[in-house]
């Protein structure tokens, strides 16, 4: 192990956000999957948490330009269990969707802990989703179609976070404990 | 032609913007171009000036959601003409691009006539066109991986332009000459 290499691992860990994550509602096409994974990797969003019908979720590493080492990837076998799995530990859930109830993706907060719901690349987001989130955000459409690319769609959400995050000193200093901090760390360094 | 459909096409062209659009430097992948154009239909980005090698702009219409039809593609021989196009008619050309003297996406003025150009998915921008636009832009990365999919660029740095438009008053009147307006309704009414 390089000192270069050390030195790397943390300056990323540094900036990470433990508290900021996506779920994945059976969002399923490679490369959305792995575009959506390098982007978490690019604003610091250290876990995805995935539903995937009847397989393992898979990521093609070729488009997470590797990122799939760097970010925790978690698979659910349900959505209800992944969103409850959030909200117990006091993370707010904002799914991305296009409901009547839904707000701007800029008017809410994203300092607090909160988790970005995506929906499937032809259904969206499931019922059960949309009932079980703590928000439905919108992102605004100018144009004749009615929703943008998944990955297009979380990015534009999460630069939005990583703005408000940044606004509010969130990369200036560790937010990782000091024992997930180690941890991670080991790992990162002994693949 | 019905009367909905007339309102429809109206209340999509009252948002047009027609000195906001993205120049293509051999983009390739028809899930990017597609996702790319269906970001332009939703920001209201009227113009794609796309170059390519030894072959024409396709699009893969299902990835594009339909918004092939409401974009303006136009192909380009080479990338020096596409950027030259825009230039001489005082629009301003941004490369997302990861130089050394890039600045912040945010920090520059998409109010202003402007054309986001982005980058090939391996190569990224080339010399030629990174000599002749205005300016280099760069999204901020605070992990492992050094870029971000192309068409995830593209959409972080066109809603940027959409919130400063937005927030200028330029989504709420129409801002398409009469001309235009009338030959481009008539288009979209009789395709
Ligand atoms: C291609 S869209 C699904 C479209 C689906 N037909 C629907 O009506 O929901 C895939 C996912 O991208 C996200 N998305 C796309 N456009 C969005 C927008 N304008 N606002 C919020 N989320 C969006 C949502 O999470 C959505 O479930
Ligand atoms: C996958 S990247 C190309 C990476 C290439 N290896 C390079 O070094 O430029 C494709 C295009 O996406 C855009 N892009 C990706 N990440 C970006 C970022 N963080 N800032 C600005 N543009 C970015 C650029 O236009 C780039 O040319």
């Amino acid at each position: 192990m390089s000192a270069q290499r050390l030195a790397r691992c943390r300056a990323v860990l540094n900036r990470r956000q433990p508290d900021l994550s996506v779920i994945l509602d059976h969002v399923h096409k490679p490369h959305n999957l792995s575009a959506i994974i390098r982007t978490c990797d690019a604003v610091g969003a250290y876990g995805v948490h995935a539903v995937q019908k009847g397989r393992s979720v898979s990521v093609h590493q070729h488009y997470a330009a590797g990122a799939g080492e760097w970010v925790d990837l978690t698979a659910y076998a349900d959505i209800e269990a992944a969103i409850a799995a959030q909200q117990a530990q006091g993370v707010a859930v904002y799914a991305a969707h296009l409901s009547s109830s839904a707000v701007d993706f800029r008017a809410v907060d994203y300092i607090r802990p909160c988790s970005i719901l995506l929906g499937a690349e032809l259904w969206g987001v499931s019922e059960a989703a949309a009932a079980a989130v703590d928000q439905h955000i919108i992102i605004p459409m100018a144009g004749f179609v009615e929703s943008l690319n998944v990955s297009v769609a979380a990015a534009v959400i999460l630069f939005e976070a990583q703005r408000q995050r940044s606004a509010a000193g969130l990369y200036d200093a560790p937010r990782i404990s000091a024992q997930d901090y180690e941890r991670i760390l080991f790992e990162w360094l002994h693949p």
